[in-house]
């Protein structure tokens, strides 16, 4: 069977393949680094064998689960932030109907799946309960701490919301925690409240999370099949083990390549899709490389464009701006669906020379056209092909950018595991609020605005 | 009544004041150019004076077309890509509820507002089509040409499917294109099928066209007031005048600190926003200003981050990642409904001393803490605030921004009306399509793959 492919011929006029061969046994030993925790971050590389370590009692674990909120609820509303968010939804999202919030409650083959707790928007959360009064909705919360402020105060309103609808005894079976497996106020609740509950390993960062409950859980509810996602994980696995050379180490040789364009001066990375359901798969991958990379000062920015969609507003800037960019393609070689283009006896639109063409043969032709009209505007351009849009495949995927991730932190010389910048808002906004505890910050805060 | 503010302190530890009263006579020469035409890109400065020049007989001419549809259709498909689609998406998403396309059937008082023709996604349009066949819908066409590939594609599926679904007599009447006021295909279909139609001004570019018919429409069918939505942008038309000097022309003030920060080594902007409902309004704003100045190897990198969530996502880069970013926030002071954290007994997440509080005022400590944090951090931070989120207001930042691109497009030395760019692609899609006229292209590509 295929598995996805790098296609990196449309960056050998930035490259020399002998300057990304020079790179090889770098590139490896970050590789093996990320199996046998010699680097920074070792805390942290729970993620690396994860997939294969996943076994069948577990999967059916969080089947059972899924199939409880499945049946008795129309709606399930999860609740998480960052890496407890992006990758439940880039999964769902890729793998769903593009129409799927619009299907009527009574045709509906899976609940609707609901994101909470990942803003802090007013009108946000009072259109979400309001929406929900009359439904039979459940909730999986999915916090480390069960104090992060935004995933808290949701979990907060909804448990009221469900309680007070359905009853304690209910409500209780229509919520899930994923949360640390001993620490932490959502553990304690869910011991008190009796929740079913899923342990995030310590050893698994937010934003390499995707394949533990904290993913799977959602992902299964929305009727999507787990054991193949994990599968196609497991085979991106294998085919990265610490013994791979390195011409065959996919994620090794696009991290390489992405490095060397940075070196060059190529400071953005565009991730691409054609497929307007991917839009968040690129969500989850800006979070995974962004977060990983940017730090010390230094670090790829990365963006993401929906095309066809955005060559009709990123386009003209990717053509012609400045010369800083390159970008990275997810390509889907066979959509799920037939559409053709019709004849038209008028052909006033002058289409009919695509008379009996598949819509997906267009999307294809503009796709390739764009890259070489791209590279022709001298934009590096890294192509990965996904065979189809399944769970197989886009599992390959989600573990690709992982273990491409952790080499190229190493080989950018930070430490892909940590995100310290991102304590600096929660320290300033709990000042802000007069937390308990932050009283001398609350008075420097205060001295500043 | 107050308008939308622009505050500039946090920008004031990058630059000196007197910096930017330096460049107040360029800035109001160029505001000046947009007003006499007296510099490149003169054909398309129709948008500088059109929220004023709108007539209250045009407005009610989009009303009753937009009743007619709202009365015919439970859900109606705006067929248009860039420019065409973008400024309609954002004003209805920033004021519709949150989970508009969650309502149910008999419960909706406005159609459901679709999108085709913005992708070539094959599932994409199988799926719509697919949702449609049960349902009463109705179709927005958006194109000067009516031969764009996109739309004209999504347009001719769809068109075929109305009419074998209703008839061609209702069809006709659930069907409005948006054209050139004479020529084009669209143009003589529309003559040739009786649609009722409505123009695109020859001097306005697409991305500048959403306060003509091309957005005015859809807008009006999801049920917002467009004449508030005008007026708001004629408050700040009036407001940025030739003959308003540089301290009171905002646009003026923005464009000139963009381009200082540009030239200080500040290639990205993020468009920040704290409501979820802003993420298409930023999308526009990336096509408005990474089209306009995206050209001749120069131009400021448009960006966009939806905050607190973006905050677990690209928070890390952003606080810590290279110093080449500068921030742009657009604040919304007064939440549209009210939810406030309750009391819980067990306080086990810690949320209590936040009792009573309602949730915006914790998103607006966020929003500080994060700016402190930022500025903290070397990135400069302007801050847009609007007092609501209302038709007014956003026709107030239309305009503002629209403006403020024209203005700071001339002082960046480009043209900020012309996309020389978006044509690449195309032409190497119609080479490999072998569309007829592309013979010696396709010849050309064909020996290049």
């Amino acid at each position: 069977m295929d598995n996805i492919q790098l296609h990196i011929r449309e960056v050998l006029g930035f490259l020399t393949e002998q300057e990304i061969l020079n790179q090889a046994s770098l590139a490896t030993a970050c590789n093996q680094a990320l199996h046998n925790g010699s680097r920074e971050g070792s805390d942290f590389l729970g993620w690396v064998n994860l997939p294969s370590s996943i076994t069948e009692e577990e999967i059916k674990d969080i089947e059972d689960a899924a199939t409880v909120l499945r049946t008795r609820c129309e709606a399930v509303v999860v609740v998480g932030i960052g890496g407890s968010y992006l990758g439940a939804r880039a999964v769902i999202d890729a793998l769903s109907s593009s129409f799927d919030w619009l299907e009527e409650r009574q045709s509906r083959k899976n609940p609707v799946i609901l994101y909470a707790g990942n803003n802090i928007g007013e009108d946000y959360l009072y259109e979400l309960m309001d929406w929900l009064k009359d439904k039979e909705f459940g909730i999986i919360n999915i916090s480390k701490s069960g104090t992060t402020t935004e995933p808290a105060i949701a979990f907060r309103l909804l448990k009221e919301q469900l309680e007070s609808k359905v009853g304690k005894e209910e409500a209780r079976q229509r919520i899930v925690a994923i949360t640390d497996a001993t620490k932490g106020a959502l553990r304690s609740l869910a011991t008190i409240e009796g929740y079913k509950t899923f342990v995030i390993p310590d050893n698994v960062g937010g934003r390499y999370s995707v394949l533990t409950p904290v993913g799977l859980l959602p992902i299964a509810v929305a009727g999507i099949d787990i054991s193949k996602l994990v599968q196609g994980a497991v085979e991106i696995e294998k085919a990265t083990a610490p013994n791979v050379s390195f011409d065959y180490n996919l994620p090794a040789i696009y991290a390489v390549i992405r490095n060397l364009l940075y070196k060059q001066g190529k400071k953005i990375e565009i991730l691409v899709n054609y497929h307007p359901k991917l839009h968040f798969l690129a969500e989850w991958w800006k979070q995974l490389y962004g977060e990983s990379e940017g730090k010390d000062n230094v670090g790829i920015f990365p963006a993401a464009v929906d095309f066809t969609t955005d060559l009709h507003s990123m386009g003209q800037w990717i053509q012609e701006g400045e010369r800083s960019i390159f970008e990275t393609v997810i390509s889907v070689k066979k959509p799920t669906h037939t559409v053709q283009i019709p004849y038209d006896e008028s052909d006033l639109d002058g289409l009919n020379y695509l008379n009996g063409k598949r819509v997906d043969e267009v999307n294809k032709m503009a796709e390739l056209g764009t890259r070489i009209a791209h590279v022709d505007g001298k934009v590096p351009n890294l192509l990965i092909e996904l065979p189809e849009l399944s769970e197989r495949y886009i599992g390959q995927l989600i573990y690709f950018f992982e273990k491409a991730c952790g080499i190229s932190g190493y080989i950018l010389g930070i430490n892909p595991f940590n995100q310290p910048g991102v304590e600096a808002y929660k320290k300033n906004m709990f000042a802000l609020l007069e937390k308990p505890g932050y009283e001398e910050a609350t008075k420097a805060i205060k001295q500043r605005i």
